[in-house]
């Protein structure tokens, strides 16, 4: 793992919650954006090498309303930066890890993503997230 | 602030979760270690400039202890890197945001640590820290 790649934040309003984190905490609003296939509007913030990412629901049928209306707002998940998702998830399945994506999806940003299940990290749910190549 | 100082998981034990965040995610342990001050000992993994700490209860008056008997094991904090841990405290109280510590008090390593209140974050429980500053 090279990095953690972001913090994603279930959080009910972004227009609530944006000032904190950039008044109080003084990190930089690097974009907002909506991901429909999440059903998320999602604030990003750097900070160092990483992000927070703040994701509002959409709709009621939102994965991140259920975990809302389950657990309250908090930490949803932590994604962590690989360089070759694949390789990564063979070697998770060839453990015996479980996983809810045993092939990487499309992320944000063109990026590859897959979830653990959060039952292989006793409650915590990480993501692996590879950033699109560069053109070298 | 500078970075992603650490995240704190909580966790019923080290030797069971271990292997886990070694060997499944591949992180370098870094070293085990006590705090009495927090009745915890803590698992400390590197990634990139942030680190992964496990902290597991050493008794049942541990804040830790309470934190997973009310909800469970997982992500228990997360700890922002600061230069001047005092002007962001006084920064942050004149914002009127709420804090469990006004002042700081010392963590590992000799650093100085101070934490928000998690009503302040809709949930999210955020550390201030501020690393020993070498000598030039």
């Amino acid at each position: 793992m090279n990095k953690i790649a972001h913090i994603g934040i279930a959080v009910n309003s972004l227009d609530d919650m944006i000032p904190f984190y950039r008044d109080a905490l003084n990190l930089t609003l690097k974009g907002i954006e909506e991901v429909p296939s999440e059903q998320v509007r999602v604030a990003f913030f750097n900070i160092g090498e990483s992000a927070i990412e703040l994701l509002e629901p959409l709709n009621d049928d939102s994965p991140i309303a259920k975990f809302i209306a389950k657990k309250g707002e908090g930490i949803h998940h932590v994604a962590l930066d690989v360089n070759d998702i694949k390789a990564r998830l063979d070697s998770l399945k060839e453990q015996g890890i479980r996983l809810i994506h045993e092939q990487p999806k499309e992320g944000a940003h063109e990026s590859q993503v897959a979830f653990l299940h959060p039952k292989a990290a006793n409650g915590v749910l990480f993501e692996l997230c590879q950033q699109k190549q560069e053109d070298a």
